[in-house]
């Protein structure tokens, strides 16, 4: 990996043009796409919301470059948005592929703070795990991968594990990614919930469905005491947008991309936005099928997918507990070196059930903005007929109104997917 | 004011006949102390354990001059301490300042970083409030006041109030208080629950109970949750250290000094620590009575400040919630704004709710660390006779104890009041 330090220049958003004479001075890029960028070929492929992203081929290989916009790409200048969130991006790519390994996240070649442009590895053939989901196609890696992704990467990150001053410094660093929070803050917990004028939902199928949970004071207060935990625990180094949309996948490789949002906040936050992402998936497939019942089977992997993931996660989390809890909380001088490893393990216990606790509300937020606020997901929007997703959407945001209010008593993930197939089947009856 | 920028050259620590020089020629110092410091008055008083205090009384008026040393003073240079403590502590002060009203903290003349140096307001003739209750002083405004205090710094350092984006950039700034907090992570949260090398206790009198506390799972489990809290939540800008000795007072006026341990966590912590230290007073009251029944007034009015202050702090908390809510925290777009104020008193209920229950907590820990720990405050301290000062100590561990791991279960300040005068009987029968 070549150097991170040093601008070159003042920013200038590239094209397909200009980027071959950008990079092929980069000895590390040079080396993998080879020599004299009149060879290479360059397409522009972002399809996301904010960035530029350009797949760079050439004699010797190929690598994908991401190049931050001071504004958001879907929008276009009249919503500006720093070029610094390539710098959180990149510093949170090193950290993840360190706490959850090489071939967890993109490889990284070269990053220029200046231009806010990540070079990295071009991840082939691999796809959005979103596209495959609503595809109906099985993974049989996934659950484990992300379950040891989260573990590791939201373990690592914290005081649990790393030197305080380290993770101190880290907190530092990361909360000047002001305006990508801001982007959390409101877009997830704050515009679904009341007439903001970002969102928009399937309407009039859903009309009524909005207007009773916009008027549902007990959610309203679930979802702003979630923000206020998302705001105020600066507990680990979070990915900040861990849906199936940002990790891309093979049959045997899954890798986690797009870290932008990193921050510090709740464990909870990444793991549960990321399994309610796996319940929207199974709340959405009766919208793609071809005949009734087509994904029956699709469904129930993805409630045992949601299982895996957390199973994965709580086993790996009380491993590297047992392992390397090395930070200054639940020291070991008050448990294990004075013959009180039982006393470290029912602390693990609490630690694991706020986790749990925290995380279905976070799941149940999730589940709203994905159906009321801006940024939707292509699990419900790919659903062309509006009867019919509106049809899927309506038991997505009952069960996320549940998460949401009702997680102190929802106690196993058994009794969560149980509540997602009770609910879909009454929405389906 | 006279300028906080501009170092003046290396640091050196300053004394009785350097001092003079050192201040003459900085106007706002001139102005209150009069020109010539040969005409002037210096006297070291610092009795702290950390930094040097000088009183310098002119022609024209008197200041006070704080500088810290590299080192913690009681100890020497063996323990090493940073000089930009000092710089959190002029950072705290200005903000406590803006937060809690002029006379509420002592006026900042002249900040010198390079030097560690903060001239101050000369407070004469306040004392330290410790001392007072250790004499059996009862002062009229210091539950008012000191709920106030709370109340207005706490919920305005926080996202409660404050722009997102300067909370953020608060957080980043004091996050380099590394070795400050390493002392509370340490000393309060830790050190207490196994024999550390800096403990002592009056010892033999309490040895078995501090082997039946270090014994305590279920203690050491809840000391070690709430550490968690503390290190993790960055809920707003903490004074830090705010116990009866960082507070100074005449029978009309109450300030509270001394917050280089600022930083950004739970709330719930200063309310803790600080009515811990009122609850330990009450304790210690015994140990102090030339005759039996001598204190028992005191002690009725210790409670009653603990009362004061937790009804002062939830009145203005509230009071502040309805009028300053302006942060990114409980939006009044969701509740006000839509005609839904009681949503937001709900949530309200529940904040509140929360920081009584972690206060409990922290309250209970400070019990434990300044009779356990390296500490010590002078309410037991200054006992002289052991077995009477272990017989005033053992309920304030007791009631620490209860505190910690049963906080969930008290509900009103009234009830662990009277869990104070019910362990203080039955100790003494």
């Amino acid at each position: 990996m070549s150097s991170a330090a040093g601008s070159q220049g003042q920013f200038s958003a590239l094209d397909v043009g200009t980027l071959g004479k950008r990079l092929e001075n980069i000895a590390a890029i040079a080396e993998r796409v080879g020599p004299d960028s009149s060879r290479w070929t360059v397409r522009e492929v972002g399809d996301g919301n904010l960035n530029l992203v350009f797949i760079v081929e050439g004699p010797k290989g190929s690598v994908v470059a991401k190049q931050a916009l001071p504004y958001v790409r879907l929008v276009g200048e009249s919503w500006p948005l720093p070029l610094k969130r390539s710098f959180f991006e990149y510093h949170a790519l090193v950290r993840q592929e360190r706490r959850a390994g090489v071939g967890t996240v993109p490889a990284i070649h070269h990053f220029d703070e200046a231009q806010a442009l990540i070079v990295m590895e071009y991840l082939s053939p691999h796809v959005i795990l979103r596209r495959r989901l609503i595809e109906g196609v099985k993974l049989p890696k996934i659950g484990r991968d992300l379950g040891l992704f989260c573990a590791r990467t939201l373990f690592r990150g914290s005081d649990l594990c790393m030197p305080t001053r380290e993770r101190k410094q880290d907190v530092a660093l990361f909360a000047d990614n002001v305006e990508l929070c801001d982007i959390t803050e409101n877009l997830v917990f704050t515009d679904p919930y009341f007439e903001a004028e970002l969102n928009r939902h399937t309407s009039p199928q859903l009309d009524g469905i909005v207007a009773e949970l916009r008027a549902d004071r007990d959610l309203k207060v679930e979802a702003q005491r979630l923000k206020h935990l998302f705001a105020a625990k600066a507990e680990t180094l979070l990915h900040g947008d861990l849906h199936t949309g940002s990790v891309m996948v093979t049959e045997t490789d899954t890798r986690v991309i797009d870290p932008e949002f990193a921050f510090y906040g709740p464990i909870a936050f990444d793991v549960g936005m990321l399994l309610a992402n796996f319940w929207m998936s199974f709340f959405s497939q009766p919208g793609h099928e071809t005949k009734a019942g087509e994904r029956e089977d699709m469904r129930a992997w993805l409630l045992g997918v949601a299982e895996e993931i957390w199973a994965t996660f709580r086993a790996e989390f009380a491993h590297l507990w047992r392992t390397e809890r090395n930070g200054i909380l639940y020291a070991r001088s008050v448990f294990e070196d004075r013959g009180d490893s039982l006393g470290a393990e029912q602390a693990l216990n609490a630690v694991i059930s706020n986790i749990w606790t925290d995380l279905l509300g976070f799941a149940g937020v999730e589940c709203h903005r994905r159906i009321l606020g801006l940024a939707h997901n292509a699990d419900f929007e790919s659903i062309a007929d509006p009867d019919r997703r509106a049809a899927c959407e309506r038991p997505a945001l009952r069960f996320g109104r549940q998460l949401a209010v009702a997680r102190g008593s929802l106690h196993s993930i058994d009794e969560v997917n149980e509540l997602a197939r009770i609910i879909a089947r009454v929405h389906t009856a």
